[in-house]
C-alpha cells in the first residue's frame, strides 16, 4: 500500500490519524531543529515534518531529499502552527514516523514551477517534467474534463460514438496525405485520414441518424505555431436535417461546455452571412467580443479631390472611440503596422473629432470641413473619438482594415480571454478561386451542397454560388464549421465537374460514396469542431501546443522520443521500398 | 423540417396529431384500395396507409416506392385495427396527406433484414448497406454504450483521458509496425503505435497519476479471423500502487460494465496464477464457465505396463460427467479432434464409469480392475461418467488436453454466451523461450517488472522468474492483460541486457524511457482491455469484426473504398520514396 490518502485530502478533521502520502519532493526547509518538506501530487502539496529531537536520524535522511525525490512518507495528522489558508491541506501537516525513497531523482533541467526558467526547446525535449507543471497538467484536465462534456451531451442527443478507420485511401484533393505502405499490398498505400469525412457520411446512408467521433485527424503541411501534424476534431454528422437544426444542436453543444467546464452562459449565438461579415468585419471569422464595425465612405470620401480615394474601389474606416488623443508616434506605429508586407497596405488616413465637435485629419488639404463633419457623421462619431480610414480594392482593403481593427481592438485591450463572444457565419460562397492553378476549388469541401436557388448560377457565375456551409467562430477564432451535404449522385458529379475532376477521377476516388447515394442516401449534414482550439480557448491560451500532451515541434518532430527516425533495412525490404533523396 | 417525429416513437397517446416522418421504406403491401407501407429509421417501424378512396393518385405513388427508397411523409396518427404487439409503434399507423420521395433506392444487392442473404464478400464492399440491418446496428450501439459507460466509470475514479501521440517511432521488438514515411524529414519515418505504452509510463512520471485512453492501436501482422489492423484499447495507467490496487479498481470497470449494460451482477472475480491455471486448464486463460479441471494421474497411473503411460511425463484427464453413454461414433469423433494437426496428439484413452460403479476402459488389457477404480477414484468419478485420459509430455498434453476440454464442453451445451465467467490469472512467467531466435522475449513486454524475489533467479533460471503481469480472462478469452512496471533505470537495464538488446540498442529505443526514471519516477502499473473483443463478447459474438463498423478483410483491404491503393508519383516524389518489388 503505497498511500492512505492523496496530498490534497487532508484536513484538519484528520486531525490525529495515521496516514501514509507518496508523492515528489516539492521544496524542502530547514528551521532550528525541524524540516519541513512539501510533497506534491496530482491532487495537491501537503507539508511534511521532520524533527530532530524526536527522531534525529529520520530528520537527517529528510534533509538529504532533494526536489522530485519520489517519496513515501507515514505520519500522524497534526495542527499547523502557521497556517497556509491558500491551500486546502495548509491548515494540518505531516508529523513523519516513517520515510521511504521510492526514487531518487537528479536535479530537472529547469523549475518544476508554475513560472518556469526552462525555453521551449528544452521543455519539448523533456515534456514529462513539463508535464508536472501545474498550469500545464491544468490545462490537459481541462482538456479531459471538456471531451467528457462533449461526450455526455452528445449521448443526451441520442449521437452514438462509431470509430471510422485511421488506414483509409489517398485522394489528392485538398491538403497533402500522410500515407502508409502497405506490406500485404506490395507498391500500395494506406493514408491517414484527414478527417472522417466520407465515412460518416456512409454512416448516414446507413442510417446512423446522428454520428460523432473525438477523432484524432492528420495533415501534412508546413507546419506554423498553431498547426500539428496530427490534431484532434469533434466530428458529428446528422440526417433529415436542414442548416437550422445543425445549427441549433451544436448551438446547445457550444453553450452545455461553456456551462459546465467555466460556468459561464454564452447567450444565443448570432447569426451572420459571410457577405455581412466582410462587410463589416473585412474577416469570414470576426471578433465581435466589440464593435467597431466598418464603415464603407465611398459616396462621402470620393470625388472630393484626394487621388487615393478617388482611384480607391472602396474606401471603409473604422472609429477608435475616445482615442483621439492618440499621439502621432501611435498613428505612426499604426500605418507601420498596417505596411508590413504581410499586411501591404500603402497608407493610413485618420481623423480626430475634436472636443467641439470640428474633425482633424491628415487629409485636410483635400476636405472642407463640412465634408469632414459628414465623413464623421457616417461614423456616429462623438468628440474625442478616432476614425481610422483606409482605400484600396474591396477585398484587399477589407482584409487590410480587419488587420487594423484587430490590432487597435488589442491596443485598447478589448480582446479580453475571459469574455467569450460566439457567432456563426453562414451561407460561405460554395467555391474559391484558385489563382495558382487557375479554377475553382470548394471553399469546405466538394461535398458540401450548393443552396438549391443558386445552383443555375454554376455555369454562369460560380464564384456567387452560396453553399449551405457554416463556421463557428469565437473570439475571432474559427473552432468548427460544416455543411449540409449533397445527398444525390447526380447533384454530387455535377460538383466534381465543376471542380476540375474528370468523370474516370471522381470514380476512382469517390465511386464508392457515389454509388452509396444511389442505395437510398437520406439529406444530411453535419460539422467538425477544432478540440485542441476549442480547448486552447477555453484555456486562455494562444497555442494549441499547450493542450496537447505531447505535441510535435515546427518540423514535425517530436524531440523527446526522437521521432520520425530511420527504421531497419529488413523493414523497408518488406515493404518493398527504397529510399531515393534526391 | 423533415420530420416532427422518429419512425419509434408515437403511440396511442398521439391519436390526432398531425406529424411528419421520414426513413426508408422497410416493405410494401396492397390490400384491396389500401397501401400499406412500413417506414424504417434507427429508432424504429411505423406504418403509413395511402387509401384510394381518399386519395387515389397519393396511392398509386405510393405503389411505386421500392424498397430503400428515402421518404418524408405527413398524416395523422390514427389507432390501427390490426395492431401488432411486437414493436412500440404497433397500436398506430399514419393516415398520409403527403408523400415526398427524398431520394430513389436501387434494388440493394442483398435483402435488408435481420437474417440476410448477402454473403461476406458482398456485405464488406456494400458495408454502409449492411450497416442498416438491425443487429449490425445493434452491435454498434452497444458498443457506443460501452464506450461511455468506461468512461464513466474511469472519470469517477479520477482517471484523465490524455490522448498520446499517433506518429511515434519504429520499434522493432514485438510485432511488426506500420510506419508512415515523413516529408519533412527525408528517409525518415514516424510509426503508429502498437499500444501507447511509452507515453503512458510517462505520464506517469509526470505526475498524472491515473491515466486512460480508448485508443486505436496498429499492428502489421498477419491477419486471423479475429485480428484487424487496427484495433481499439481500453488503456490505463496508476501511480502508487501494487498489483492488487490495480486488479481491484479493473475489476470495479468489469462489474460497472456488466451492470450497466447487461444488467448483470459480475460478482467478485476469482484470482488463479498462471501456474495453477495451466495445471489445471491447460491454459493461461481458462474457461470456467463450467469445471472439468484436470486431474494428474501419474502415481495411479503409470508404471501399470501401459508403454504410453509409462514413457509419458504427464498422464492427465478429465471427467465428462454423465457421459458414458458416448457411442464408439462419438469417441472416434474425439480421438480425430485431438489428432488433427493442429493439435497433434497422438491418441485418447476412455474409461466408462458403469451404473455398477465397475470400469470399462480403452486401455482393459494393461489394467486391473482395481488399478482403474484407483484412476476413477482421482475424478471422483460416479456412475454414469467418461473419463477421458492423454499422456505426453507436461506442456504438450496440458495445450492438447485444453483442447479436447473445450470441445466436450462445447458438445455438452456448457460454453452458454448468455453466461460469464471472469477471472484473472496473475504471476505470469516474466520470460517467454523464444525458440526460433534461441533467446528469451518478454512475455507480457520489456516494462513489466519481475516479482522482487524472483530477480536472483533471472541470472540462474530465467525462465522461473515470475512477473507482477496479470491478465483478465473472460469465458476462456482473454479480454486484458497488464502489469506493475519498472520504475528504475536500472532494472530497466538489465532487463534489457536479459532481452538481448545491446546497451547501444536499448538506449536508441528507449534512452527517453530510462532517462525519464531518472527524474523521479513512481511506481506505476496498468493494464489495456481489448475493446473489440470485450464488446464481442458482450454482444455474444466469436468475431470482432462484428462489433467494427468498417473493418478490413483478411488481407488487410478496405474492399468498400479500395484501400490501399496506389498514390500518385508526385507523392512517391515528395517522400523521397521508390517502389522496390523483388
Amino acid at each position: 500500500m503505497h498511500r492512505t490518502h492523496t496530498c490534497g485530502e487532508l484536513t484538519l478533521a484528520d486531525l490525529g490519524k495515521t496516514v501514509t502520502l507518496s508523492g515528489w519532493v516539492q521544496k524542502s526547509r530547514d528551521l532550528g531543529g525541524m524540516t519541513f518538506i512539501d510533497v506534491r501530487d496530482r491532487y495537491g502539496i501537503t507539508q511534511l515534518t521532520f524533527n530532530a529531537d524526536d527522531d534525529a536520524s529520520l530528520r537527517t535522511s529528510a534533509r538529504e531529499l532533494g526536489r522530485e525525490y519520489v517519496i513515501k512518507v507515514t505520519g500522524e495528522v497534526i495542527e499547523r502552527s502557521n497556517k497556509n489558508s491558500k491551500i486546502p491541506t495548509g491548515d494540518i501537516e505531516i508529523k513523519v514516523s516513517n520515510l521511504e525513497i521510492l526514487n531518487a531523482a537528479k536535479l530537472p533541467p529547469f523549475t518544476i514551477e508554475d513560472e518556469t526558467d526552462g525555453g521551449d526547446d528544452i521543455r519539448m525535449k523533456f515534456r514529462y517534467l513539463d508535464l508536472r507543471r501545474n498550469p500545464v497538467r491544468e490545462n490537459l484536465i481541462l482538456r479531459h474534463r471538456t471531451s467528457q462534456e462533449v461526450r455526455r451531451y452528445l449521448d443526451s442527443q441520442h449521437f452514438l460514438e462509431v470509430e471510422t478507420p485511421y488506414l483509409i485511401k489517398s485522394t489528392p484533393e485538398g491538403a497533402r496525405d500522410f500515407v502508409v505502405p502497405s506490406r500485404m499490398n506490395s507498391g500500395e498505400f494506406y493514408a491517414l485520414p484527414q478527417s472522417p469525412q466520407t465515412f460518416k457520411q456512409l454512416l448516414m446512408v446507413s442510417g446512423f441518424d446522428r454520428y460523432f467521433q473525438i477523432v484524432k485527424c492528420f495533415r501534412d503541411e508546413d507546419l506554423r505555431a498553431d498547426r500539428q501534424p496530427e490534431f484532434t476534431q469533434i466530428d458529428c454528422e446528422m440526417s433529415f436535417v436542414e442548416q437550422e437544426d445543425v445549427l441549433n444542436i451544436f448551438e446547445g453543444l457550444a453553450k452545455h461546455i461553456f456551462k459546465t467546464i467555466k460556468g459561464i452562459d454564452l447567450g444565443s449565438v448570432p447569426r451572420m452571412t459571410y457577405a455581412d461579415a466582410m462587410r463589416l468585419y473585412g474577416s469570414d471569422k470576426p471578433d465581435i467580443r466589440f464593435g467597431m464595425q466598418f464603415v464603407e465612405l465611398n459616396d462621402v470620401a470620393k470625388e472630393k479631390g484626394f487621388p487615393v480615394f478617388d482611384a480607391a474601389e472602396l474606401v471603409v474606416g473604422i472609429n477608435a472611440e475616445n482615442c483621439a488623443l492618440y499621439t502621432r508616434k501611435q498613428l505612426d506605429a499604426l500605418t507601420d503596422f498596417i505596411k508590413r508586407p504581410q499586411i501591404g497596405a500603402t497608407g493610413l488616413v485618420y481623423a480626430r473629432v475634436n472636443e467641439d465637435g470640428s474633425v482633424k485629419s491628415s487629409v485636410d488639404k483635400f476636405f472642407s470641413p463640412e465634408q469632414l463633419a459628414a465623413i464623421a457623421d457616417k461614423f456616429h462619431a462623438k468628440p474625442g473619438d478616432l476614425l481610422l480610414i483606409m482605400a484600396g480594392s474591396k477585398d484587399k482593403v477589407r482584409k487590410q482594415l480587419n488587420e487594423l481593427r484587430l490590432e487597435v481592438a488589442t491596443q485598447l485591450g478589448l480582446r479580453n480571454k475571459d469574455t467569450f463572444a460566439p457567432l456563426w457565419v453562414i451561407d460561405f460562397p460554395l467555391l474559391e478561386w484558385d489563382e495558382d492553378n487557375a479554377r475553382y476549388h470548394a471553399m469546405h469541401h466538394p461535398f458540401t451542397s450548393p443552396k438549391p436557388e443558386d445552383i443555375p448560377l454554376l455555369d454562369t457565375n460560380p464564384g456567387e454560388v452560396r453553399a449551405n456551409a457554416y463556421d463557428f467562430v469565437l473570439n475571432g477564432v474559427e473552432v468548427g464549421g460544416g455543411s449540409i451535404r449533397i445527398h444525390d449522385k447526380e447533384l454530387q458529379s455535377l460538383m466534381f465537374k465543376h471542380l476540375g475532376f474528370s468523370p474516370e477521377e471522381a470514380q476512382k476516388q469517390f465511386g464508392f460514396l457515389m454509388e452509396a447515394f444511389t442505395y437510398g442516401a437520406p439529406p444530411h449534414g453535419g460539422l467538425a469542431f477544432g478540440f485542441d482550439r476549442l480547448v486552447s480557448l477555453l484555456a486562455g491560451l494562444d497555442s494549441i501546443r499547450d493542450v496537447i500532451a505531447f505535441p510535435k515541434n515546427n518540423s514535425g518532430r517530436d524531440i523527446m522520443i526522437d521521432a520520425p527516425s530511420t527504421i531497419h533495412q529488413e523493414q523497408l525490404d518488406e515493404l518493398s521500398l527504397k529510399i531515393d533523396i534526391k
